[in-house]
């Protein structure tokens, strides 16, 4: 049964709009023999496949129906013992989040070969609504959290967060919210600027932006909804900051 | 001289591999009419440019010969105002130690639009070393440092990043290896795995492995250098912890 042959494609298509998938993964993609790819991959993707490939949708919506992660590790260790090219198919990057070396680890007890394919991770994706996650002087680091760990905490790393001077990126965090303005009111920074943005490299893509300790209005106000990229540090008042400079010296 | 139908694009290339460049980045490129391009672009990836294309290097080797950001801004504007399509190409991603938004402001300044493409960002290479930079219940953060901040110190952040349970990545960091590893045994945590990944993603890239302790030792007697990812954390270890499970069990 065993084929060293056989290979498992670890691969991230990116944040969303499909052109935002590497050269690699294109090529990956238009050979495969089986894919298994999640809720947030962009469909117009499936276009790249060969006609011959067994596609198969084993996504987990936010809070809604999934397939189960158990599920998922035996489809990969069935379709890979059978098929030559098998990928599997993440958005944004598939070890950022994504529950790939899980997978990783499925292939290696199989014994394929295994190849990972980074993506462009979801956080880069505000980079096009002029919020750098880095810029000197201002934020020289980038702390990403989840708000969904396996134990459903986010408590413990927030409280080190709010205190660095680095802009943090929360991902899965639309119900963690008013536990996040509530941990950084308390260390006294609630007039942090914070962003939310959702579906940031779509042509529907929104942002909100505002104090971070008015999360939680701001979000219902804009109805905001998962997926979204929470984004807090003064990183996310700098596009202002620059354009309203330039505007007192009538440059633009 | 202002042009409002002239373009800036600020743009990604990838870690190294040219084939993580994507789709997007490729058609810019294709019908540029400048390139400003750094040290860390792979030179493969100017073969995709237009004849009439002009190239111009700009870049900043680590500790040695460089051009000035105020003469690379001073070009920008320069082209900018001349040419319809003028495009930065960047090293991994232009808004993660790629120091893009500053030459946002300046094409902000020039008056002409902007469009920023990310690109696979350095640490996502590492991932090719099978280190995943999270997973689930073992590091469900990633926090990323700079050796090379604006006052150059690195010290501050990191010891905050040291009480945490996210996996720490460190651009730039390679003359701060002793800094880094006394840092970490002054917090009880000098057995953390650490790994040094150079040129990650190509065909000659090079990774060594130890306790964070071991740093400066491991990092000599491998003759790793400049530039490359330094990442701190549990996952680093991951890939022995499930092979040699598997190897218990005879599995592989």
């Amino acid at each position: 049964m065993l084929n060293n042959q056989n290979t498992f494609y670890i691969v991230g298509s990116g944040p969303g709009d499909p052109e935002l998938l590497t050269l690699k993964a294109y090529k990956v993609l238009s050979k495969a023999d089986v894919v298994l790819f999640d809720n947030l991959v962009n469909r117009d993707l499936l276009d790249i496949l060969p006609k011959h490939c067994i596609k198969r949708y084993v996504g987990k919506k936010p809070f809604g129906e999934y397939v189960s992660q158990a599920d998922i590790n035996e489809l990969i260790a069935y379709y890979c013992t059978r098929y030559a090219a098998v990928v599997r198919l993440k958005g944004g990057d598939p070890y950022i989040y994504g529950r790939g070396f899980e997978e990783w680890a499925v292939a290696k007890q199989v014994g394929v070969r295994i190849v990972y394919v980074p993506g462009v991770t979801s956080m880069q994706g505000v980079g096009m609504w002029d919020i750098p996650l880095t810029h000197r002087g201002t934020s020289e680091g980038v702390w990403v959290l989840t708000g969904m760990k396996r134990d459903g905490s986010i408590a413990s790393d927030l409280s080190l967060a709010v205190q660095s001077n680095s802009t943090v990126v929360i991902y899965m965090g639309m119900r963690k919210l008013s536990e996040i303005a509530r941990t950084y009111v308390m260390y006294g920074k609630g007039d942090t600027p914070a962003a939310i943005v959702q579906d940031a490299t779509k042509p529907d893509g929104r942002r909100v932006t505002c104090a971070v300790r008015d999360l939680v209005r701001c979000s219902r106000e804009a109805n905001m909804c998962s997926p979204a990229i929470i984004i807090i540090g003064e990183v996310v008042a700098l596009n202002e900051a620059v354009t309203s400079f330039l505007v007192k010296r009538n440059v633009v």
